[in-house]
């Protein structure tokens, strides 16, 4: 059985749960697959033009606060108040769906969580991904051009349809392969995991 | 330290959270206090006539089965799908509301949520309720009468008027005294009376 854990850039509790998502199916004796997509077309498709952490203003109160125990308790830094939030992990999203089968994918991602929330930069910005994927080693302006060809773009749209189809509505969440379990949320990661080992 | 439970006799996350709250406050050295309340003002507040699960279907769907998935885990019986969701729980959280402090209250207060999740009874019937109280030993009709007086309604107005006053913006949600540190969602518990023992 696998564990696809879907993610999007600008999700709060998806940084943690990208943090040990690959130690926990280790652990666990699960395949892991990770699988970046976008939360903004499901969002608008509800109403929503931002975050719903800004939109309802309790929630995004409890949230950063609830993040801050979090990431605490797992010796996560996270920077308050954000920078920007949310920020925008359209591009990232394009680079990490190249990565997402090649040996450099769940490190790209982990840095980029950690340029997002921990060092504040802007990951919206092709120089900050730049310096992420130079410091793996990887041809940056490379993979920058792949990530921008019509058919890469396609694919995350397609990936994102894919998400909406198998019920997704939030992230972090996790579809155990097979019977398309699903679990929303980081406090969920464990779970889906136990689920997968039934 | 005590640990406050704010719930909602028509939030589905609250009947597991209600049904162990008690022995996992105990098992913790902690003290409980509960706190029925209203999430009808607070949604309204934000521009929700209805549930949430209603108003998203894919949220709605998934919370039923991840409900379902809580609930087998923990023996307990959910009739899905609802017969009437969400139902309206003002008369049981005013009845609540004079039992936060009595002994029965906590009993009743199970009760309640099993009628709702377990028997899918109709809540908002003075009959239910009163056969709940009846089986408990308690005379209904003298209760149904002080749960309808004036000061007793303007009474649960003000204790969900605190609830906002500390962040509570769902149910369940756990408060604990001191720094009133909140904490939402059934899942929370364990980390609520964790915090109040730090």
């Amino acid at each position: 059985m696998q564990v696809e854990f879907w993610y999007e850039f600008a999700s709060t509790y998806s940084y943690p749960a990208a943090m040990r998502v690959e130690r926990a199916a280790a652990e666990a004796g699960v395949a892991l697959a990770w699988r970046p997509f976008l939360l903004g077309p499901i969002f608008g498709a509800q109403g929503w033009n931002d975050s719903p952490f800004n939109i309802y203003p309790a929630k995004g109160k409890y949230m950063w606060r609830d993040m801050a125990r979090i990431c605490a308790a797992e010796g996560l830094t996270l920077k308050t108040p954000p920078a920007r939030f949310p920020q925008n992990g359209l591009k990232a999203a394009r680079l990490a769906l190249i990565g997402q089968d090649e040996p450099w994918g769940p490190e790209f991602t982990r840095r980029v969580y950690l340029a997002n929330f921990a060092e504040q930069k802007d990951i919206s910005e092709e120089g900050v991904l730049a310096g992420i994927l130079d410091a793996l080693g990887l041809d940056a302006a490379a993979l920058a051009a792949r990530a921008s060809e019509p058919v890469n773009k396609e694919r995350l749209k397609t990936q994102t349809a894919e998400a909406i189809a198998k019920g997704v509505f939030g992230a972090p969440s996790f579809v155990v392969s097979g019977g398309d379990e699903l679990f929303w949320g980081n406090d969920r990661l464990d779970a889906a995991l136990q689920w997968a080992k039934r």
